[in-house]
This record gives structure tokens, C-alpha cells and sequence, in this order.
């Protein structure tokens, strides 16, 4: 199916675009009304994300209300791993909590990477059609999984966690236990990521929302490492890379074969440009909490985020998910605030 | 009272050393089974922060039973807001909690600057007395506060949060109330760091567990401008500033008035003493996982990190507190291979 809007796609790759495509992370989400109407008609976050036609309706709601340049799968990153063997439970107030973790060697069974991802995440890839197909080529759809590392603290810890002390505890106690562990999550993934596209993902991101809590070398080693692999194996279509908080390992991240990079809220785009080069594209990164302002401010901080843009190499966002508390007119100046904001001869 | 061993002190002023000094962040806590045998015959944690003689008594033990250069008062940031006007609860499992909190400029009262420390923190300056009193000279007694910025987060958002965006939100939508709200902080900061130096504190730490949440400019307004003046106002004894996750911004604090600078896990002490030069003491900063390895690997990577060092003006310490399940044995090897370390003609 012809896309009629695949800015996206084209900053991804560095092609020529008439403007920044824009889009945030968590759109599809409790910020609107409309998704939250679809939820109280469950019982539960985990009903939508396993009901196909509901999470291809929510998936689409932002596209239709707010006007983003793209749509991203309405699904969680915490799938793998309970198509791996470990059940989930999404906690009202708390997160998610695992019954089973995995701690030693005889907790691998639990981790199993011999899966067909058809079968156990059939009802994402179901999704992911169910969308394509009410989009109808309005906008390109984003596939996405959680990057090795991230996973494994979920899988380790059992729950989300301030320093993820058990996690990193292993890189120390037992590391061929995490490597083993973050090399079946590799497999899996990009099963997962393959699947995704040949449903009909146009591109696809990794999240590693716990990077920031290693340091450089044990990042190399136990997470980008994992990322390039992953880098190396999807060159179907654009791959975005978000390790938030891991600043330090931007350069090594431009490394991986991936065509753009995610920044969160507190990067500097003009540094990391800098850092870069014009090899890879940018994607992010105004403060979520910027959208409690005022309209107008919420326009002049967006500007602000605009200006320092040197490179047609940009994919808008905000440099975290957006909360769930802010007033989707602010997102809507946000978006329109880019879609007007005129590309100077770059 | 003369000090027996001054090591932090000439270390903390780029003074002669003969070994690098050594303590580690929570070293008075659960991790001692002496600690939680105290902790036991007490109500609850702020019990244990209230009672002088027993704040005292677990400041004492890992000087005793460890062996660090340092004690540091028993006691927690939050003394602070309470003194201020918010009470606060420790709740089990959960960490802080606020009944009231600071959203808008009615809710200022409730966050008096116009208190006398020496009433309403008595409690913390007669702990350092009784804990000086005992360790007669031992080692030197550290002081302790939350930065403003801190402080403001748990006053605006009442509890632990993993974005703050409650805090954040503020500095978008009413920047004025927050820098009334930081001002007042500092003020009280002030005079309770002076009134711990006057009690017997012989060097003070500002703790900024939250710096990490926020941008470099935003750190730089709301952040470091106050621990500018903290610094500013602090000239009795060395401050060391712990801004923890604000790695963008360390040149930006070696330039504040502070005789040392603490390091998380994940900076790298070679680029951060490239970047700040010797005009700076660095504390820090082995990964806290690192102590769940093998005595061996402990060993190892203790040394590893103090091959890193290339001047004298260290003080060494964990890149944050001490987890409460790690092995008492493994912290002895930790501090053992410290002391053990020779120093190189630098």
C-alpha cells in the first residue's frame, strides 16, 4: 500500500523532506480521553494490548486527534519476555510485576528463545495489520521491542526498580549468565522485529529505558553490544535506537547500524550533532514537561528545540514518553508548532 | 579536639596524603547487622533519626567494625522540609511520604525559611556532639544536607517518583514560586550546615539525588545557582557537592565554591579529572554492584579504579550508597585494598 505521508521514513534514511515529521512517544495512551473510554471497556492494560482490534483502534486515535506524522503499535516491551516464559501482570498505581525471575542458570527455562513469535505474539502482528489497514496509508506504522538489556532487568528484577541492583548484580556475579540471558533476548527480538515488519511496520525502535544506570564500559559490553546485533539483522527498514540516559555512549550508539538515534529530554542536540556527524538522524527530544506551559511557551520552547537543529536529519519528539496528565491542546500546539516552523535551507 | 587521623580533611584540601582516604555513602545503615539490631528496638527509622544518643551510637559502629576515615551523621535530608513545615513519613518498602505538599504560593507557608534550626533540628546537632564526644578524635565527622533542588522535589511531589514531573512541571508553569521555593531552602540549608559545623561537623555534604532529571539549563538556573550560594556561604570547612547523574554539568560545579566533587558509578574519573583539572577533590566511585562480586573481584576492581586516579586529590567512596544486602565482609575488603593502595609519586 502507497504511503501518502512518509516524511518519517525519509528523515530517517537522511533523504530530502519538506518538513520535520513529528510524533511522541506514548501517544497512543491515557493523555487522551478517547483511549481512555476504549480502556474502561476492559478489564485491564493487558486486554488491550492482547485484543487486536482494540489496540489497532487506540493505536490510531492520535493519528486521527492529533495529527502525528506516524503511529506507533500500541503494544509494551514486556511481551518478550512473557512469550519467553515469564507471565506479566500490569499492577494499577504500580507497574508491572513478575510472579517468576530469573536468577540462576536453573531459572533459564523460563527464558526460552526456541519460541515461534507467530504463535505466542501473534495477536501484535494481528494488530499491526488490523492498523495498516484502517490507516490505509495515511501514515507510516512504527514496530517496537525492548532493547536486550532493558528486558533482562525486567527478567532479573521482576519489577521496576530505582538502581535495578539485582540486574546489575549479575554483570558482576554471573556475566556468562547475563550474556546467555541477553543472547536469547537478541534472538528473539529480532524474530520479533522481522515478524513486525513483515506484517507491515514501516520502521521500527528499540527501547533501552535502563541504560542510563550502567556506565560506559558495562553498557559496551552487556547492552550495545546486544543493540548492534539486533542493528546488524534489521535492514529492512529504519531502525531508531532510544537508550535513554546513556549520553556517554552516543558516539559508540552512532556506531550500530541504525539510522536514527533517540535523545531524551536532558541531551544536548547541538552536542550531540556535534559528536555524530550528519551519519545518522536525530529523534526527540523537548521535555514532556514543557507541555505544562502555556500555549504560547509550549510554542516558544518548541522553536527554541527547532532552531538548534542544523541537519535535515531529524525526527520530532518529545525526549520521554508523554504524561499521561497533560492537555492534549498542548500536544496539538506542539505538532503544529513543527509542522508550520519552515525548514531554512539546510 | 585534635584529630587522629585527618586523611579526608588534606585530602578534601588537595593537601600532602599518605593513602587515599576512604568511607563510603550509607555506611551507617542496614547493611551492619549492629545497625539493624539497634533499628530493632525502635519504632521506625525516624525514631532512630530523632534519638540523639542511638543516631550517634550507628554513626560510631562502621568506624568501629569497618574501619573508615569517616563517620557521617545518621540522619536524613528530609529533616529539612519537616523543620520547615511539611512532615514527613518513612514508610516500609515505600520510601518518603508527605501528607501536604507545595503546589502553589497559598501552600508557602508551609515551607517557613524564618525557623530556628537550632530548635527545631536539635535533635541532628546534639547526635553530632554525643557522636564527637565518643569518637574522641578518631576520625573526622561528616555533615550532611539535601540540595535545594532536591528538597523541592520532594516538596512539590510528596513522595519518590522516577520522573518528578510534578517538580518539573513547576519550573514550566510557575519558575517563580520554585525559585522562592529554592530560595527559602538555601536560606535554612545555610544555617543548618553552619549550625552542624558549629556542633562539631568537620566537613559537610549536599546530597542532589535528582540532579539527573534535568537538562544542563535547567540545572544550571534551579540547581546550581543555590549550591553556588550554599557554597558561597560554606567557607568554615570543605563542602563536597554530590550531584548525582549531572554529568553534563561538572564543569559547571567545579567552578561553585566546593572542595570536592562526588562522582556516580557511571562517570569516568579519567574524563571528569580532564575536564574539572586539579582544582577539585574527586569522591567516588565504584559501582555499589560491584561489591556483591567475589573478595577476589572486588579486589581487582578496586584497584582497577584507583589506577584511574593520576593526582592526589581523591577521597574514595562507592558511586552511591551502599545496597543494604551487600556482604559487611566485602566492604572490609573494599576499604582494605584501599588503605593497601600505594601511592604512586603523583
Amino acid at each position: 500500500m502507497k504511503l501518502m505521508n512518509d516524511l518519517i521514513l525519509r528523515a530517517a534514511k537522511g533523504e530530502q523532506i519538506e518538513r520535520y515529521p513529528v510524533w511522541l512517544m506514548r501517544q497512543a495512551g491515557r493523555i487522551l480521553p478517547e483511549y481512555r473510554a476504549v480502556r474502561a471497556t476492559l478489564s485491564g492494560f493487558k486486554e488491550l494490548v492482547e485484543t487486536p482490534e482494540r489496540a489497532a483502534e487506540v493505536t490510531i486515535q492520535p493519528v486521527d486527534i492529533l495529527g502525528v506524522d506516524a503511529a506507533i503499535i500500541f503494544s509494551d516491551i514486556l511481551v518478550v519476555p512473557e512469550a519467553m516464559g515469564l507471565e506479566y501482570q500490569m499492577i494499577e498505581q504500580k507497574g508491572p510485576w513478575f510472579e517468576k525471575t530469573i536468577r540462576t542458570e536453573s531459572d533459564l527455562y523460563l527464558a526460552d528463545s526456541h519460541i515461534d513469535v507467530y504463535d505466542r505474539l501473534g495477536y501484535v502482528l494481528e494488530a499491526i495489520k488490523i492498523t495498516n489497514k484502517e490507516l490505509n496509508g495515511r501514515v507510516p506504522l512504527i514496530g517496537f521491542a525492548g532493547a536486550p538489556w532493558t528486558i533482562l532487568c525486567y527478567m532479573v528484577e521482576g519489577k521496576g526498580s530505582k538502581t535495578f541492583s539485582e540486574s546489575r548484580k549479575m554483570l558482576y556475579t554471573n556475566p556468562t549468565l547475563a550474556h546467555e540471558l541477553l543472547r536469547r533476548i537478541t534472538d528473539v527480538t529480532i524474530q520479533y522485529l522481522k515478524a513486525q515488519i513483515e506484517a507491515g511496520a514501516h520502521m521500527v525502535q528499540l527501547f533501552d529505558s535502563w541504560a542510563g544506570i550502567l556506565g560506559k564500559e558495562q553498557y559496551a559490553e552487556f547492552g550495545l553490544k546486544y543493540i548492534s546485533k539486533i542493528a546488524d539483522a534489521i535492514t529492512e527498514v529504519p531502525l531508531t535506537v532510544f537508550s535513554k540516559g546513556a549520553l556517554t555512549s552516543i558516539e559508540v550508539i552512532a556506531k550500530t547500524n541504525c539510522a536514527t538515534i533517540g535523545l531524551d529530554w536532558n541531551m544536548d542536540v547541538v552536542e550531540v550533532r556535534k559528536a555524530i556527524g550528519e551519519t545518522r538522524t536525530i529523534q526527540g527530544n523537548l521535555d514532556p514537561c514543557a507541555l505544562y506551559s502555556s500555549e504560547k511557551e509550549v510554542e516558544r520552547q518548541t522553536i527554541n528545540m527547532l532552531d538548534k537543529f542544523t541537519s535535515k536529519r531529524h525526527i520530532v519528539n518529545l525526549g520521554h514518553g508523554v504524561y499521561p496528565d497533560i492537555d492534549p491542546e498542548k500536544v496539538k500546539t506542539f505538532i503544529k508548532t513543527v509542522k508550520n516552523y519552515e525548514l531554512r535551507n539546510l
